[in-house]
């Protein structure tokens, strides 16, 4: 059956709507790019003429600015899932005029499956290949892809030619039985493949390819400071610790690493330890830092579900495929979060908190208790399953005046009985073992920045009995001084004193 | 070799000031009984003889008061993880009188044999039958059994011959190996048995075997009112819904219950509706209303840790052992709350919330956000990895003063992102896909006390902006005007709006 080559204007007539809408790719990577603008296009076009266009959107996480940020700006979501980190529609939920659930990344395959989130009319993915019996091989990222498409009545391809044919091989793409059916998740080795290197879909479904050049928006990390710096560094003093403890295995263990400037930060230190062997990664996302690691052989194989990578380091990659071919997998989030395969493999997980409270409770998403930053992404997946837990944090924000160690998280993403250790560029707390209070020792006197820690010390003397010293009337002081002040410094307690 | 008989006072010699002591069991269930009172008499000789006298406490979960209160009593507690429900022992760690953590039940076997929580000095554990090759057959539970006991040093066994020696083949004892030399947990099927019948030790660890003849603490339950039976029935309505709507798969899915009243009112619920077919049981304690639906043949196979069944019910199941004996299989709690086999067998997880916010967060463990109730147990294992999780919840407690239903959870233990349906007496908060205004909207609506609703929509109109309308200011309200007056109704907003 041949493929039928259109625009992207008239794949965007495909889309009706309340469509719910599939969209492939995780971060900017592998996200359809021209197809997205021209539906944003239309909904203006609908608005314009009084008619009502909204979508819902399943995505793998985060997507570029032509797909989330171009439909926000035109109000064309109905409801969006499971993550996410565009401006104008964090904007755009924030404010309440669109449904956003934030979701384990893991988790949305299965529950669009099940039914629990209705179903998929479309899906738009952007592909390195297409063939006309419906072999699709995706490309710099996998996300929700294969379960998209088996689920979609119709199915839109950005063919695009910024990423070649010859990547073909480098995806292992499946999807696990449902139960009461479902059997063992095959991966017990980092490297190991249980799929196919395409997605096989019903050639007729294909409704339309469209063929574009469109390179991955770049990203591109702030260089490294003194407190990434010391953050990096502390998380690989803490490894060589643990090793040299047995409580890591000699051999090591395999690392997942979040996303963003820490987590390049943690790698290169990791790199630059010539305590810490050749390691090798299962991770959601894989970062510029592991490329470069593996050029160096100190990574020997990365698995994960993104190639987030920079432009130039992304041709660098494609230039020398033969290297790089045989030492990466792309996989569906559905495995490369897959808990029973995190825990398995006894993976060092190391995320990155937004705010932490003494007692070990990390807030992932939320802003003052209120304010979407982005999502709760993998986190959950990796810190719940791992063999053990690390989050990172730098001390302080805006200049001082935010600690990120603070009473009582003004939103819980992940609970104390999950959050193993805590790593700011000040040191270490291993909470592993440790009551509440005796955690909120440690935390205080190795994370917590120096201009803070007399007064969390003081708010712990409040004199609270219990095995969790929380005051409820006291432990959002902090938020409401930094919304009065704009800092959370020396706040008085005295008030709270019995 | 021999078996060394000796009495429950020679037995606590062998354990010593500062040593970490493993204990067998689940519930009241399995565990030691007599050597446990021993220590606790000779820490109060101890003490009175001014000697320091305190060890550090594994078990699988609660205990009876002959372990968890003799000690706690004693003072003879240096640490304790990973669950309890003794009073005198909550007392004790609510006056930081001593560290209690409190951890997901799946992840301790484990941890303690990554090396992070210390040593095991001592195994004490409760048996049916032990040979002199080192054969040893637990009782009614099974717990952290098979891990304490490779560890230990030194094992301590309570022969108890309530216990019939013929129960051998009841329990199905395995560990599974550590990274990074993982398996699949090879559970596929409820009633899939991966290990022996009894636990292989060293028979040289084996310091002495104390005859008893104890019966289990008989906890009891009581009644079923109206409110719990109106809970139990709107499960089962739930369920059935799903089954009709084809997001539960028509020969249904294993179930897993928590402990008390209301998982037994549900079970009774599910067992008399005759829209729900027979089903398995794969949970972590097996309490009377299993043993009840069993002999109905409603269940036709139930997996658990624990028999944590009345005295009369299990003077019955030992009586009848060869009705029971294929239908019932004990397993250590890592196996029946192994979140892999959760995930894959695909479980409908039923659990009981302390306390839920309107947003869709749980606190399972925290009285007022200071103090411990029991702990967070199992239901982490299984809510986080279930097909689907159901926490229930009467809508008020204390004759109406206190709403279960609150702006904020004054403790965290399960997050938004794995809580998908919130069952009261009043009705179904199905959390599936809504946005945190949406489920704070569906859950006042399905499941708030009538007396609290209007309150809880007047702080949702507080005017708060962003994704989650949480009051950092306001959110606590609720308990603290309880607190201050014994009733969390009427409370004033008008001092929050702008």
């Amino acid at each position: 059956m041949a493929l039928n080559f259109i625009t992207a204007e008239e794949a965007a007539m495909f889309v009706n709507h309340d469509d719910n809408v599939g969209f492939s790719g995780f971060t900017p990577a592998g996200c359809p790019k021209v197809v997205s603008q021209a539906i944003a296009e239309r909904a203006i076009r609908e608005h314009e003429a009084g008619r009502p266009f909204q979508i819902g959107m399943f995505t793998g996480a985060s997507t570029g600015d032509r797909l989330d940020g171009a439909l926000a700006r035109a109000n064309a979501i109905k409801f969006r899932t499971p993550y996410q980190s565009n401006k104008d529609l964090r904007e755009l939920l924030n404010s309440r005029n669109t449904h956003y659930f934030d979701m384990h990344l893991s988790l949305l395959p299965q529950e669009l499956r099940y039914g629990f989130l209705g179903k998929v009319d479309v899906a738009i993915v952007e592909a390195a290949d297409v063939t006309e019996d419906g072999e699709i091989v995706p490309t710099a990222a996998v996300g929700i892809l294969p379960t998209i498409c088996r689920m979609a009545d119709r199915i839109i391809v950005e063919l695009n030619d910024k990423h070649p044919k010859e990547i073909r091989g480098i995806h292992d793409i499946a999807e696990p039985k449902d139960p009461p059916c479902r059997e063992a998740i095959a991966i017990y080795e980092v490297s190991d493949r249980v799929g196919l290197p395409y997605v096989k879909v019903d050639p007729k479904k294909i409704v339309g390819v469209v063929r574009t050049s469109e390179p991955n928006d770049d990203g591109g990390f702030a260089p490294l400071d003194d407190v990434t710096k010391s953050i990096g560094e502390n998380v690989a003093k803490f490894l060589v610790q643990e090793m040299k403890a047995g409580r890591i295995p000699a051999e090591f263990l395999p690392v997942q690493s979040g996303v963003g400037n820490v987590a390049n930060a943690v790698l290169g230190a990791m790199g630059d330890n010539p305590e810490i062997p050749k390691f090798q990664v299962y991770t959601e996302v894989i970062q510029d830092a592991v490329i470069g690691l593996m050029k160096k052989g100190k990574v020997t194989f990365a698995s994960g579900c993104s190639l987030s990578i920079s432009r130039e380091v992304i041709q660098d990659l494609y230039a020398n495929l033969s290297f790089f071919k045989d030492k990466l997998l792309l996989r569906p989030q559905e495995y490369s979060n897959h808990p029973e395969v995190i825990r398995r493999l006894g993976l060092i997980t190391i995320n990155t908190a937004l705010e932490a409270d003494i007692f070990g409770n990390i807030n992932s998403t939320h802003v003052l208790g209120t304010k979407m930053m982005n999502g709760i992404g993998g986190s959950g997946d990796f810190t719940r399953s791992g063999y053990i837990s690390i989050f990172t944090t730098p001390s302080t924000a805006k200049n001082g005046n935010i600690s990120a160690f603070v009473p009582m998280v003004s939103h819980m993403d992940h609970s104390e009985h999950s959050v193993k250790i805590i790593i700011s560029e000040y040191g270490i707390a291993d909470l592993r073992g440790k009551s509440p209070i005796q955690r909120a020792e440690c935390i205080i006197e190795n994370c917590v920045h120096p201009d803070y820690r007399e007064n969390l010390r003081e708010y712990l003397a409040l004199g609270v009995k219990g095995q969790t010293p929380q005051h409820l009337g006291a432990c959002f002081e902090y938020h409401k001084q930094f919304a009065e002040t704009g800092s959370m410094k020396n706040v008085d307690w005295s008030k709270f004193k019995k």
